[in-house]
């Protein structure tokens, strides 16, 4: 059986080994430390680096494709790899428009993907810059880091010219960030694409999603999107198979969109599982994790069809309490059908440790469920509160 | 997070690897090997022999709650870890029902649930005591070892008592086997209802499945059991947390039964995930493994509604030869719907090495779909076995 190498020992490789172990597949992870999300739950575990070019090669030594579960492994060093005979899907090429944002930008502006208006902002006069930008497309604007950021971080809005601005873009232009600035969209909502490309060239798309973000993180999906039109879901879904095959990715492609009045937008690109995709372990025929093994191993892809006709899925931020298993019990007993998902990570303010799935027909029934569940895996009782302190 | 530990490395530790991991439960393996099918899956494995008393105590260090993937841990073994503090579940008093045939036949003789006639074969005369028990119930016997068998080893059908039959139990004897004999039952069909009891002495039911058996082994399961009439099903489930009840089970009770003319007969126990529950990974809103572990954990139970109309099973079995990986590029490519669940285990002739799983609503479609994806994985086309040969 096949070796797949995931670089990277988050949740998203810790899920995938849930996967790996259904298709008899070994998943060997390179983990920043054992005690990683995933290196905590797979029997292969590799400790390293995965931006050390050292540690990629001793780690992929014996793989037979290697696939990531973040953008930040260098391109270069996925180059050498892929140079040396070692499959990495998706490729470097395809990967650098999921590793940097001007670079997706171009490149989905040059293949006509409805993006919103952007703009390099120059190291010299950057706020000179940004006024043309603001007089041109209004404010807010939206300032990004080219490079690097995840979860709301690297993004910034700016409502004004002033002296916070100033001084945060004088800030990261001396740190030497790249920086990119956007029109601010005025979005009904946001969407979110997932599709598959294999090598081969075999696509398939899961239904259209709706993302609901709070402070830059996804906090809950519904899938599928609910009151989306036909036609625009059918869009959207050949809006992310044409760039996943444009852009030659393998393995999955999440597309995040702004549904706004006049169209569709592409937000950002992810080439890897996704958190909008989590909902399809329970929701789908085929799980995003397994998905992505399969496209990675050019193997044929699974059923995209949803397992009910409404799946919420909650993410479980971190709260106060250090330890959260014994809220389980509330948890279950409350609601025997909501699917409790834990990644095994210490448990720190805003990160997402966890989250919880419920299926159904009844979708504010559903909501409530998936909200209640996962505000009480973070906060607990007020009770239970004290109890923690 | 507690450690739950499981004593032996088999398919069913592996997919309950599956479950720990999205519960964020540590999972702790004592396997024969490092090559055993869990022990290729989990992060924290112990190799050694489960029916050591000293590898067992060393294994369950540390454990919160100790459990077991088959029925061959010695009781003895099991009351040690008990008397040193290490809760076993199901406890070594329960299990010694589903690890003694003939103690679990007079105990549920003893709380009334319906079972087929049956008598110990003495060491001395063990054949004019198979003659006088035929003269009252019939040919053939069922004669079985009361201890150590699986799936059809250690039961034997007596069609008479010829030479053959001498040979087999003057062997047996010789062996020091301890035998048992039954009537062989006339059943309709096999049906197995599936239960979990937690030590607070929750229960939950699965629905009644059929069970389809070729030369002892269990070949596919039918979710719910076509046609089986409600008040029959509820009285199936009624009897198997009866029995959970009855015994002080702990985790998961599989209750194999005889549907006849007459009613319900049971036939063999198991304290474990079980094979005819292998449909839940994807067919019912919780897997056993989901619902071993919250039982084991003593959490609330997960809900046993199944996820679809029906949904079918088929095991695969070796076949002649020892890599079927390439198969799946025909299995998949034919039939998106299909789960694959492959056990890493050596391919044997007859062995089980893995096992699919269709869902939806047309049961011959799916019985069809099961069937095919199962050979296919177990002989491959003409022109396949020729390759591998």
């Amino acid at each position: 059986m096949p070796v797949v190498g995931m670089a990277g020992g988050g949740q998203l490789a810790r899920m995938t080994q849930q996967a790996a172990i259904a298709l008899g597949v070994s998943l060997r992870v390179l983990a920043g430390s054992a005690g990683d999300s995933a290196a905590r739950v797979v029997a292969d575990v590799r400790v390293g680096d995965d931006s050390s070019l050292d540690d990629l090669r001793a780690f992929a030594k014996g793989c037979d494709v290697v696939t990531f579960d973040h953008e930040h492994v260098p391109g270069a060093h996925i180059r050498d790899l892929e140079e040396s005979g070692i499959p990495c899907r998706p490729g470097s090429a395809a990967l650098l428009h999921a590793q940097d944002k001007l670079v997706m930008r171009e490149r989905l502006s040059a293949i006509g993907a409805p993006c919103p208006a952007y703009a390099h902002v120059p190291d010299r006069a950057p706020m000179a810059f940004l006024e043309v930008f603001a007089r041109d497309h209004g404010w807010p604007l939206v300032l990004k880091a080219t490079r690097g950021g995840y979860d709301g971080k690297g993004v910034w809005v700016l409502d004004a010219l002033d002296r916070d601005a100033w001084d945060l873009v004088s800030r990261l232009v001396g740190e030497g960030v790249d920086l990119m600035v956007e029109e601010h969209v005025p979005f009904r909502r946001e969407l979110a694409a997932l599709v598959a490309r294999s090598p081969h060239g075999q696509g398939a798309a899961y239904p259209i999603v709706e993302t609901v973000q709070e402070n830059g993180i996804c906090v809950e999906v519904i899938a599928p999107a609910p009151g989306l039109d036909g036609d625009r879901a059918a869009e959207a879904q050949r809006l992310a198979l044409d760039i996943a095959d444009r852009l030659g990715v393998t393995g999955l492609l999440a597309v995040e969109l702004f549904e706004t009045e006049d169209g569709l937008l592409v937000n950002e690109l992810a080439m890897r599982p996704h958190n909008s995709g989590h909902w399809t372990i329970e929701g789908a025929r085929t799980s995003q994790f397994e998905q992505h093994l399969r496209a990675v191993l050019d193997l044929p892809l699974g059923s995209t069809d949803p397992a009910a006709p409404y799946t919420v899925m909650a993410n479980v931020l971190g709260g106060d309490a250090p330890a959260i298993y014994h809220r389980y019990l509330h948890v279950m007993a409350h609601d025997p059908g909501v699917k409790v998902h834990f990644y095994g990570k210490d448990v720190r303010p805003g990160r997402k440790i966890g989250h919880v799935t419920v299926l159904g027909s009844d979708l504010d029934d559903l909501r409530a469920r998936a909200r209640h569940a996962a505000d009480f895996l973070r906060r607990g009782s007020a009770m239970d509160e004290k109890e923690d302190a």
